[in-house]
């Protein structure tokens, strides 16, 4: 995925937004703009954008705003959790305090509204949706998650609503039409679900490497876990994963846009879901 | 102040935001936009506006985008002051946690965005840097004021750049060009650094009620105070309060827009600096 151009733009268009001048906030901002990312969530966006025609140069500070709210909900999640280290490095909680996260939060969401600010309203309020439903997704991960409905119900507004949102707004941006939108929408949903199911999978499993925190929420590999063997709920998540990896490309295929764009994206379906999306097609060949 | 249709209008745009569907989050962001407030910072935008003839129903979302920034900054500035009271009532931290106060202002400033979305990008932009300020700001507040160079840095940022862009963002609504809106700025900058200094003074002066915090910060009547007496300090912090009201109070003169809506403009300058701002005319008329 670095082999983009993309790639390159969005981690170059980071970098100019670390020329805050030098002060304690400016600090803790470019530690967390420096720190390596997949770019997943504005690569979504610049892709879908580029498949109704759109240039990335057009689309690009959407998304890196999308990033930014991205990185500052990361720095939240990690005062709540008691996240101390991700990628393998500190986290901004355990390196700079709580104030200065806490802060660093609110001045990146902040700096993403400036950035959004170029682009047409409706562009903005589907930003702002994604923006509010990630708040309201994380509130109902810290109270009671009982249920895979209940898990679904949160992993769909914490983490599935800004990959939905990025592709939409990419859409949207290209003026590629409500149908279209609504179809990428999709594709990103359906993608931000299995990729979450993977990430609780593997934490449970002990291979997700260079994240850790003191704080465990109730993720579906925990709830199926407490109710049978830890091999049935490893089942039945990857089931889980197979169904919303296929969603995600159902939603591809009956997408249009550039086909080179719509490749690029099920790649990256594929890399956000690991090994699981090839368990995926193994499956599927067996139905 | 709560006499005005405007402040009506407010109140009542605060109350229907509160239609969140139930939920956890719903029940925290609910109990802030029912505290009651002055509506200082969304008075000063839609009456900024009226003074160009811009109606305040046109107004009216970036004045609550601008409200609910304000109301996203108390509730996180009070996880991060220890804040236990405002207003004579809990503070959202002492009611419902750290955790709960935290997303509540993520979601604040995340609707916020939705609101302003509906202006031009001009205007969603100064609402950014205000709230981008606002964060470097408080970070100052946090790190080290030892000097009132160093407080008037920090307060221009954490306080006023909120007011001044409430001013502004209202001219600019309503188009009355560069040149009123810079003059309005000021007006709001002015009246934003005499209100942090009446606020910070009151508080040594124990005069602030129905305010409890555990931790306090560096403020000009305490630096002063430590290097001479409280009556001095006293002294020094009346003088450049009456600076600041006569310069809002100079701008409101040099800008033109209907006298009407500068005439409660400097009604509210007036209230945000209770009596200090009498003391002001009377210092002022033995010069």
């Amino acid at each position: 995925m670095s082999d983009w151009v993309e790639h390159r733009m969005v981690e170059e268009g980071l970098l100019a937004l670390q020329t805050t001048p030098r002060s304690d906030l400016g600090e803790v901002v470019d530690y967390v703009l420096s720190t390596p990312g997949k770019r997943t969530r504005p690569l979504i966006l610049i892709f879908s954008a580029e498949a109704f025609g759109s240039p990335p140069q057009k689309s690009l500070n959407a998304a890196l705003a999308v990033e930014l709210a991205h990185a500052a909900s990361l720095v939240h999640d990690d005062i709540l959790d008691g996240g101390v280290e991700r990628r393998g490095a500190p986290t901004t909680v355990e390196r700079f305090g709580l104030e200065a996260a806490l802060l660093c939060g609110d001045y990146l969401i902040s700096r993403s509204i400036d950035l959004i600010s170029h682009y047409p309203g409706e562009v903005i309020r589907n930003f702002a949706h994604a923006c509010m439903e990630m708040s309201a997704g994380e509130m109902l991960d810290l109270s009671r998650i009982s249920s895979p409905k209940e898990y679904f119900q949160c992993v769909s507004s914490k983490t599935a609503s800004l990959f939905a949102a990025s592709a939409r707004m990419g859409c949207m941006i290209a003026k590629a039409g409500d149908e279209q939108a609504s179809i990428y929408h999709e594709y990103g949903l359906h993608l931000g679900l299995a990729y979450q199911i993977v990430d609780d999978l593997e934490e449970v499993l002990g291979t997700n490497q260079g994240k850790r925190s003191l704080k465990a929420s109730s993720t579906l590999p925990r709830i199926h876990g407490e109710r049978g063997s830890l091999e049935e709920a490893v089942d039945i998540c990857t089931s889980s994963i197979c169904e919303h990896v296929v969603a995600a490309r159902d939603a591809l295929a009956r997408g249009s846009g550039s086909e080179e764009m719509r490749d690029r994206l099920d790649l990256i379906l594929n890399k956000m879901t690991g090994g699981w999306s090839e368990k995926c097609v193994l499956q599927r060949s067996l139905c």
